[in-house]
């Protein structure tokens, strides 16, 4: 597929581990699942990490758009 | 059902105990009885924590969307 | 009346009191006597907050909904 | 006049004295001279206050809604 | 001309000096030029000022209204 | 050309040097090359400026308009 | 191509790398790929710096645009 918008890569990541970049400078990392225009996220097995040591799992977690800074994909 | 979209997974959490992380930095955890597409969420039997500890009782409670940060779900 | 959106719980909370978390840490509780779907909301009878100690009496207060962290219902 | 929406009462308000709690924490007092649905208020004989001493006087003043913490009425 | 919104005032007050609270705590007084519907205005022969003190000419500028907190009208 | 709206004098300042104040209290100056009505900025021959002294040349730089407060024109 | 609006750049810039300002302070460098009218942009071999120092390398990295300050383009 060829990549025309920033949303066409997420949609090449879904079931795969990304890295989401926090407002807040925490980092989480989970199995994307689905995502909307809003940049909202669902992911699955998902980790908190804070200055790259981890938090806390917080399995399957929403993220709304709007807290997000970045996505790191594979 | 197939999870095509982040709501549809606050759809199969609707009478189930969720823990939302706020802006704020505290938690609120409850039953989502029902929410809207910005993110606006009606919990009900709902606590408030702060830093793993519970803070008070706040029974049925209507979050605004914009202040919160993600939604883990069961 | 059957909760299908989080507004449908204000809509049942008109007349009743309700206690308003603030961004600013304040909080308001009042009696519902309005709301519509950016959260705006009329209360009467209206008290300050400020950490569980009255502030200040202001009687009926027109709230802007982007300032609203919560809504706590009867 | 039945109040129905939030702003219904602001339109009560129309040339009566309201006190307007802003998000830098000042308070603007003065006569509603118009709104319109973005909060926006234009008032007339206006006062800014700070911790309660009142620090200048602004005569007409358009608030932009964006602003607005909330408004107490009469 | 009869008020009915407060942009009937901002309408009023072209080629009338104005004295813009900006978010930042500075001050912007100059010419009312042209206004839109977000409270983007222009000004000719603005000056800046900081607790009251002049800061600096800066001639013709172009306010962005999501910065501007209020502004005062002759 | 009549000013009627301050997008108007952004258009008449196309090819010339403008000066921007940005939220973090940077300033960039550039060439002002085009513009859109979120206030999204092209500028060529670009410097960023803090305290007035020079901080870096950037060459062509697309400045968001959620970040700028106001724009100096000639 | 004439550039008429500043997304006109972004377009140019497709498989060039720019460098983006971020709103934490940090800089993130890296091909553009794709970019919408949010401003969100992906980028390919991307890295972040703080201070002009290399703080990691992200590989594939979504950005969203509220959280961007500024993009340099070569």
């Amino acid at each position: 597929m060829e990549i025309e918008r920033p949303f066409d890569a997420l949609s090449q990541s879904r079931g795969k581990r990304i890295v989401i970049e926090m407002k807040d400078k925490s980092q989480i990392s989970g199995v994307l699942k689905a995502f909307d225009k809003h940049v909202n996220l669902l992911l699955e097995n998902a980790e908190v990490r804070v200055d790259g040591k981890m938090k806390s799992k917080i399995g399957t977690v929403f993220i709304r758009g709007g807290t997000i800074v970045s996505v790191a994909l594979e």
